[in-house]
């Protein structure tokens, strides 16, 4: 009852009802509008038959009701499953039946896949237009849901170790995991990040990464609790970006750093009014230091960088706007700007040895976490979370060197993974699908370093003998079953992948044509 | 292990041990020599005998060994006694009783108390003096429990809901209350503070209120996670205020309204340079709004008010510095110099009637507060715990207003309780010993209001038939039981004291002359 997610919400609606809290197009809304709105979708989905612990899931671009569906689930204390946008039908499927989710919400770019997420989702009881267009044949209108529903609703007396919401996550085995994110962890979080950014009620902040994901979502909490204004942006786009910024006089976002590679590398980058920035924010991914440099330069503001992880709910560390000045001034101090920066308070960070040891000072050692953000666990993945959090410990798979300055660097990953464009891609996955390639004899996927994504995924294939296959063809099959991201860009064919004595795969040995010997292996 | 006090000196100790923490005298030390410290005197501490949940009292003025006491206790596990150096010898003899203290750390100004104490404190193994000048005879002293250390200590693993401080406060029943702080209370009022006031690692926080009281000692945390330095003044003086300020350019300290006038009257004000000064924190007490005009004047940066008790660890809301300057600049907006603001992010607070109802905007009602700062209850005192939190909400007594701008301001006092400089008086404690003075008949104190001291206690006395006694005859009899804040600074005798049909004391009779209507009815 000390710190539950609603009562991130509660306070402005109380405090400032007057107060804008939503730019959305031609939506405004003041934070009395705003809670009054949250109340009624509660009751409606009271009356939908949500109740408390029941999954409700959202497949939708950024807007505002987005952001009254977390505060409803939040307060029936119902659970909130984020899907990401780019997942293809199959996937999502999945994670509707780990989820039991009995509710979907769902926007038009999306519509495609209905058809097969109604047939496949054993649990789904009904499906919500969410979009603002004209409603199409056979969905249930959102406005329906609200209309005619009291604008008051009392909360749920949530526990403060409630699961609040499953934010799904590649797996190692290919299946995506649930991350079980409590009360704690989400207002913990909203501190922690509060205590790097010090969002204030004059902050207008820029949903244009995805709101599925939890580097922008952290920020819904933090902002929401010191009355600050949301503005929203459907779906990244740099010309979008630039023009919101400077239409609403944006104050912070974040972006990963595809994103401000994009948006840097835009024709009309000069020509926009991008003073009101007081930080932009980036993180889900490395950022090549070339580019922060060139981000330096050109944004009128300074950075902040945040490392984390969904199952940290996500901050562990960043490197201050501070850090990135001296960074980008000082020669002597330029290594800064190749760092993740330092832990953040109340965030307990460790680098250990396989041992569980703590590496010393210039050693590569996992990076280990501990503190009220840690996650629950991984949904119905008892084993998998046993594995995660050994002794009270999150354990990151991330590899990382901590300098004598107390600030780290990763330099490798642990986990099979591949971070593209922010998106983690467990190698797993991918690699089960291409087995399914008719022909297939083996495969394994890569990563590779990529100017645009930071890295991407390449995949070796070893055809059965007298099979044959051509690349576009591989690739094709993979993007009918995967979310697009996590789709090979390239495919070599090889008469036999590498292997160890013990007839392990050798992936260190594919990977060195491409990345060669530097110190960082991940981008 | 989410949660512990102990965590806000691991960090910056780990990430910038090379980093100035602490400035005190001809005293400097990074915040690897700090922690070094700290872990001696742990390790002292253990040599001693003193181990998880033993109580250490501290009877000291401000230095940077009562710092290291805090921190050292928190890593044992042991809980830390800070006691309100204006104590005279039989409170000060009943704190340590009822918290079964082990080891007294006191001072050169206190060393006048000590045989009382000696001889009454039933659980004191030790006293060690924690004063920098000669060891005088029979006291242990400081350096010998840390002579031949380690530098090391490995923290006990404690829970985030074990007792850290047993923090003394008056009680209505006369007996002063320890008010239990956990781990947790402790470090969530660091972030509800640092979503406030944003310390950084450049501030310099200047102790000059004193360190036993939470109004400072919640800083200790919200400062040292950041890694910022503590700047030491060892008892409040105008003066040496004015000249640490300028010396060590120091950017945060936090004064009662009280120090606040001291400091504006001195007559060498003008000549120190306080531009330094990011902000100005104030609270403990209600502040008068002509001295509050008169601060934002004359001090070179705007003013923080932070509202809040002992039992909330302290904070619950506050007054932002943009506040401060509407209620300065802006006519329409000078009420805001009247309130206590709004509630900080993280903690909820409600108005409400004897029912527990919520009042509406304008309506008097009581204070109640609920949060993960909300402390876990008073030693020994289950029914005076049971009294206070109520279905989780702890009730302060306090009774406020809210306007229709989500600000409070608080009328009233339902405790019987006066607030002098910034000091809680339970008017039972003064009456008891009141009582004892020979030929007393009856008696009752009030607060009654104070130019200097916001409220100053007053005593109405009725002598036995054929008695007499002189005003300063009573007073100073006072004076040698209670601390001399506590002690009423006027004696009214009368015939009798104005009673209801029931036999009760009518006090608000005897306020009346001194309030009038007023409708703010505390100062």
């Amino acid at each position: 009852m000390h710190q539950r997610a609603i009562m991130c919400l509660e306070r402005p609606a109380k405090l400032y009802p007057e107060k804008l809290a939503v730019i959305d197009a031609h939506h405004r809304m003041t934070y009395g509008e705003f809670a009054a709105g949250v109340n009624r979708l509660a009751n409606g989905l009271g009356t939908a038959g949500v109740g408390r612990g029941d999954a409700v899931a959202v497949l939708c671009v950024n807007h505002h009701r987005y952001l009254q569906l977390y505060f409803a689930c939040h307060a029936l204390g119902a659970v909130i499953v984020p899907l990401n946008i780019r997942l293809m039908p199959p996937e999502i499927v999945y994670i509707l039946n780990d989820s039991r989710t009995k509710l979907l919400f769902i926007d038009r770019p999306f519509l495609g896949h209905l058809e097969t997420i109604r047939d496949g989702a054993r649990h789904l009881d009904d499906v919500y237009y969410s979009d603002f267009d004209e409603v199409p044949e056979g969905l249930l209108p959102f406005t329906d849901l609200v209309k005619g529903q009291s604008d008051a609703f009392e909360p749920e007396p949530t526990a403060d170790d409630d699961v609040m919401g499953y934010f799904y996550t590649g797996g190692t085995t290919g299946e995506p995991k649930g991350v079980m994110l409590t009360n704690r962890n989400l207002v913990s979080n909203a501190f922690h990040l509060q205590s790097m950014i010090h969002y204030g009620p004059d902050d207008r902040y820029l949903h244009i990464a995805p709101m599925f994901h939890l580097a922008d979502a952290a920020s819904i909490y933090a902002l929401t609790m010191v009355g600050g204004v949301h503005v929203f942006g459907r779906a990244f786009e740099p010309k979008l970006t630039l023009e919101l910024v400077q239409e609403h006089r944006v104050t912070m976002l974040i972006l990963v750093p595809t994103m401000v590679n994009f948006v840097l590398a835009h024709a009309d980058f000069g020509r926009y009014d991008l003073t009101s920035l007081r930080h932009f924010l980036y993180g889900a991914s490395p950022m090549p230091v070339p580019l922060l440099r060139r981000a330096i330069e050109k944004i009128p503001c300074l950075p902040l960088q945040g490392y984390g992880m969904t199952e940290a709910a996500p901050l562990v560390s960043s490197l201050s706007g501070e850090d990135h000045r001296r960074g980008y001034e000082d020669p002597a101090m330029a290594w800064l700007l190749g760092t993740a920066g330092q832990p953040v308070p109340g965030v307990e960070m460790k680098i250990v040895n396989p041992e569980g040891r703590e590496v010393n000072v210039g050693e590569a050692g996992e990076i280990i976490v501990r503190g009220p953000n840690i996650m629950k666990g991984y949904l119905n993945k008892p084993e998998a979370t046993a594995e995660a959090i050994r002794n009270g410990w999150y354990h990151s798979g991330d590899v990382a060197i901590r300098n004598e300055c107390g600030y780290f660097t990763i330099v490798d990953r642990m986990k099979d993974m591949i971070i593209s464009g922010g998106e983690n891609i467990y190698t797993t996955e991918v690699e089960n699908v291409i087995m399914q390639f008719p022909g297939m004899l083996e495969t394994t996927v890569v990563g590779v370093p990529d100017d645009q994504w930071g890295e991407v995924v390449r995949a070796f294939v070893v055809m059965k003998p007298h099979e044959a296959a051509g690349e576009a063809e591989i690739i094709e099959f993979c993007r009918q079953r995967l979310a697009h991201y996590k789709c090979p860009k390239a495919v070599e064919f090889l008469t036999e992948l590498p292997k160890s004595g013990a007839g392990k795969i050798l992936k260190r040995e594919l990977r060195k044509a491409y990345w060669g010997d530097k110190q960082r292996q991940v981008n």
